[in-house]
């Protein structure tokens, strides 16, 4: 079977090219549409619709639903995770390890405005269809790096024993995919008007980098 | 009309408090099946099963979706917020409002299982169908209270002059409701088996008792 006639989206350039093309159309659209109305709330017929091709195409290109969801996460999510989380591994010092991450997941949030949405709807939230996808291309090596470094610092007496490495991840998307997320939201409270991303990713990282500071806190602190 | 005979579940107790009791049943069966299954994925009907009573009963309790939805926010929520939120009131020091928080967050979690959950599906989630109705019973004074008392702090050079004192309210939220709402998802790595509720609160305290106890780290802070 050869692509169909309305994958030559750009007469003249070669079919090759133009089928890279509507494949990587395919993809930009499920990832808008998961993000704008969840993996639910999304036909194959809407993300066609979205990408100007016919359903045919999506069935050409990734053969059913599940292999479409295989390759937004291994062609797109795998690339921006491992983006984020693998520079971790370039240094031991934990202020410098959460200012990078919280730098990159801003950027990258950037290059893909969808990315918070989708990772609230389809990957943290119950049935999320790309949960377990996501979880199989988490680069547990920089997670561990970051665990062991906080742990370090710890035993250093350089941060709060209190504080619990393996929640520093969590701690991480909840300062910065969280309110990225759902920025719009709180939008609609005059108390909070005005919230925009830099504000977001400046909080979470003076947060961040006086949490993990030395002199520790916790030295001070009543219990 | 009087109730439904399916209302009088308790054989010798007055209808008027086996009335009250299926309302009630009806209101805790209905927010557990949105935090289990979300608002989407549940049915009058479903709701009727869970709390054992007919469809009916239901309707006669509520009249209708919009109104049970009502009921959920105006009858359970909002004492469950106003709990949480108005003791900030109590107190114009930072630390110790952000320490009551979290241990109120984590107790509030404990009483009522279901809340975090609900809150990731029907408040954050876009299209979550308690979110208008969680906006409208948030206590504004007590957001605007917490908002100020860290713009004090920041004036008085005591909080870094880089965090946003609107966002605290969201990364007191980040790093409680989040964490507890996606404690099972974490759990299936094995880098973050084990860790409990408790951990969640702990870390959460800390890393926000770290950030807003002076001396603030950012005047060490490189640039």
């Amino acid at each position: 079977m050869s692509p169909p006639r309305s994958a030559r989206r750009s007469i003249g350039r070669p079919p090759q090219a133009s089928a890279l093309d509507a494949r990587q159309q395919l993809l930009d659209a499920a990832l808008t549409l998961f993000a704008e109305r969840g993996a639910a709330g999304t036909t194959i017929a809407g993300i066609a619709a979205r990408a100007g091709v016919t359903p045919a195409m999506v069935h050409y290109y990734f053969s059913n639903r599940d292999r479409l969801l295989d390759a937004m996460a291994q062609e797109r999510l795998r690339e921006i995770v491992t983006g984020v989380w693998s520079p971790v591994v370039e240094t031991n010092e934990v202020v410098p390890m959460l200012r990078g991450l919280v730098q990159r997941i801003l950027t990258a949030t950037e290059v893909h405005p969808w990315l918070p949405s989708l990772w609230l709807r389809e990957v943290v939230s119950e049935g999320g269809q790309l949960r377990e996808r996501l979880m199989r291309i988490l680069p547990l090596e920089s997670v561990r790096h970051l665990i062991g470094a906080v742990a370090s610092a710890q035993r250093r007496g350089e941060v709060s024993p209190r504080l619990e490495p393996r929640l520093v991840l969590l701690s991480v998307l909840g300062l910065t995919f969280l309110p990225l997320a759902t920025i719009s939201l709180w939008r609609a409270l005059p108390l909070l008007q005005g919230v925009e991303r830099e504000d977001v990713a400046r909080h979470a990282e003076a947060l961040l980098v006086s949490a993990f500071s030395k002199p520790a806190r916790w030295r001070a602190k009543p219990t």
